[in-house]
């Protein structure tokens, strides 16, 4: 009998499994179970929609239903899995538009599930005006929101990359826009002071960022805080999201850090001939050593692809992340690879750090713009933790190069000497990311 | 008696070490010696003076005269060494500006007397308006001509870096460019269909560029060359350069790879107290595992570093270089690093290789550009050996992750999995660099 793969969730974590199945075993059949939709987006996409940069949610679809079934992968938009047994080894299956329900067998099962926009568990949370940002059924939604009554106030609860994002995005709209953070900074991934400039460029664009504030409740038009109530016809979620592993948990798998899907580095979970990758899953993390929950579009399509591999009977394993980001927000660009300071200190490993100024091009050259690199090491052995980096136009994908110096695990001794690219166009003599090792590696 | 360091040469080559030895050593007493008028400047920046971008030669001077001097750094421009006498230990100088000439006793001696630009033994080859592009010197001399009389047209003689942004610089000038390359294509340092782009570009830009064409002579106002004469009101050189190794070898120092000075892991030359950096000295190529002559800023620079710390008794090692170098020509970008698929086969390394077409932003992102790149990797291992990007802007400086991923000595099929950054306005959610990584991996 043809052995059958059941895929569910029809975005990166399932389908670039589906695709490398497809390619490697082509008797292989291959049923992928979206309960949405949408298939194969960029969800990074969508704060450049809303911010009327990319015309239509459309153009951010990678791939469409239609496209998967030209390759002969079966998928369903509008099906969703309530229920996966490991014992009959079915799958319980809704189909929205029918109406109807049904079970369909599988072999191999690859949870490719995402995650979800955190809610906090405050009065009025639930009210239609609060939107989270996750998947392109939240931004149609939206968008719909947006349409029926443009927005002339909008609070932004929470200050990571995408709550920051669509916070400029609706400035785009013109629309008067607060962002309201708990802690004690915005991009609360960067160490403070890094975090600091962010915030900067966003009061700059003439956006309210309320650090140390909490949100209390929502009602129609008022988000209430512990600082006093702020007009809102329109809400943003933007503290974080959760794997969506309650049916993997329903199913009897293991759970592992953040209360993903706990994974091996095959992308293997804890039953036999069944997979996760994306959102859902665990990663481990190569500086800390552990697994982490990183929600992050690069991560989720590694993982698929290795997946892939393996259910299609190859061997590939999955090395693991570094954190690694970036991000464009009020024309300042800022990224972030590895350990912050703080999270050095968390981790128990001790440290050094330093920070310079350079330039992105040479120092004379027209359009140079400043940058700032903040680069941890290891106290004792020199070995790269991680970085960050924010800045102007061309700061912040210098990133990459100390990504791949941790991921390798330079030192930052080693990192001076590496034989990077020079020309005044495109940075002064020593690339700022030289400049910070050698700083650094003076405090070993 | 206090202890003395000779410098031979202002630039790079000489003054990173200077620094270094003066923050070290405060007793040492360094005299450094520059024959020409000029100090620490960006070579690679007079292409841009040229083209009208940077304002004046002032603007890529790093460090005047005086600033040295403040740092108890006793340089003397105008002074050149016309004999080192390892015997005696004394330089001969020549003081052009009061013709003397004088002789100084060292215990240490560092060359960093640079390289000069290649002239071809042909008739006519020392006419006035035949210039090199090597010095400030050179510079001020180029601009005194051009400000005497605008060249109408102007001929390049040979397709590296330098001639081809000198080529562009006076298309900014309103000369009419021709470009003459004896060999079959320009950039001779990529391989000929990536070089081929670029020599699209320059002819899309208006510039002339004639391959494979021989010249052979000059006149006042006539380039000769094997397919006819060229009108030339001026010629610019862009033939590579020689190192100027002479005043070493006269000295008994040993000469290595291309005729530049020998010299071991910490910079030292052949004889006691001897040193050698920059342009004028061999650098250990670390894919080829052996030396080699590459004439760079960012190689002189952090050679001399490395000097300086051993001169003042510490210890540091230059680990080599991968000859990566970028430029930007005529609104394209361009970057190499490591070996191309030609420098493979003449080295007798097995290789792979694969070309993939990516964009530098998400592809439905506005202002996203075509790039290509081209991996190439060891047979059997997928060892990286190589890489070459062509694009728009954005492009080229992405280099610097498959130049990091040559010097740890990663392979194609881990560099896959790097955790590189992505967010729409940067790169696709696969980087074009682990696209093409993903690529060469499968023919391993």
């Amino acid at each position: 009998m043809t052995e059958r793969l059941v895929v569910i969730g029809g975005d990166a974590g399932g389908m670039g499994a589906a695709g490398q199945v497809r390619r490697r075993r082509p008797d292989m059949e291959i049923v992928a179970l979206e309960k949405g939709r949408w298939t194969s987006y960029s969800a990074c996409g969508i704060p450049y929609h809303v911010a009327g940069d990319v015309a239509s949610l459309e153009d951010l679809v990678a791939r469409t239903p239609q496209e998967f079934r030209q390759q002969r992968i079966d998928m369903r938009v509008g099906h969703e899995v309530t229920d996966v047994d490991l014992d009959t080894r079915q799958v319980a299956v809704r189909d929205h538009e029918h109406q109807r329900t049904y079970r369909l067998a599988f072999d191999q099962v690859l949870f490719g599930t995402g995650a979800r926009p955190r809610r906090p568990d405050l009065p009025g949370i639930d009210a239609d005006h609060i939107h989270g940002v996750q998947t392109l059924d939240d931004a149609s939604r939206l968008m719909a929101a947006i349409e029926r009554r443009p927005p002339h106030h909008v609070v932004v609860v929470g200050g990571g990359y995408i709550g920051l994002e669509m916070a400029e995005a609706f400035t785009k709209r013109d629309a008067q826009v607060t962002v309201v953070e708990a802690g004690r900074q915005v991009m609360g991934t960067l160490d403070p002071e890094m975090g600091a400039m962010v915030a900067a460029a966003m009061v700059r664009h003439g956006i309210d960022v309320r650090t140390g504030t909490r949100v209390t409740g929502f009602e129609a038009d008022v988000v209430h805080t512990d600082a006093g109530p702020l007009p809102a016809d329109l809400v943003v979620l933007g503290l974080g999201v959760t794997p969506n592993a309650e049916l993997a948990e329903a199913a009897g798998l293991e759970l592992g850090a953040g209360g993903a899907i706990r994974v091996d580095r095959r992308q293997a979970a804890s039953a036999e001939g069944t997979w996760a990758a994306g959102d859902c899953a665990e990663s481990f993390h190569r500086v800390l050593r552990r697994p982490v929950h990183i929600a992050l579009g690069t991560v989720a399509n590694k993982q698929s692809r290795v997946a892939g591999i393996n259910i299609a009977g190859g061997y590939a394993a999955f090395p693991g992340v570094l954190g690694t980001a970036v991000s464009r927000l009020c024309d300042t660009e800022v990224a972030r690879t590895g350990l912050t300071e703080a999270e050095a200190v968390a981790a128990g490993i001790g440290h050094v750090a330093a920070t310079i100024e350079s330039t992105t091009r040479a120092g004379y050259f027209p359009g140079t713009k400043p940058l700032t690199v903040k680069v941890v090491c290891e106290r004792g052995t020199g070995r790269l933790l991680g970085a960050q980096i924010v800045g102007q136009e061309g700061a912040a994908k210098r990133i990459d190069v100390l990504a791949t110096a941790i991921w390798t695990e330079l030192s930052a001794g080693e990192l001076i000497d590496v034989d990077l690219s020079y020309a005044p166009p495109f940075s002064p003599v020593w690339d700022p990311v030289a400049v910070a090792a050698r700083e650094v590696a003076k405090l070993v």
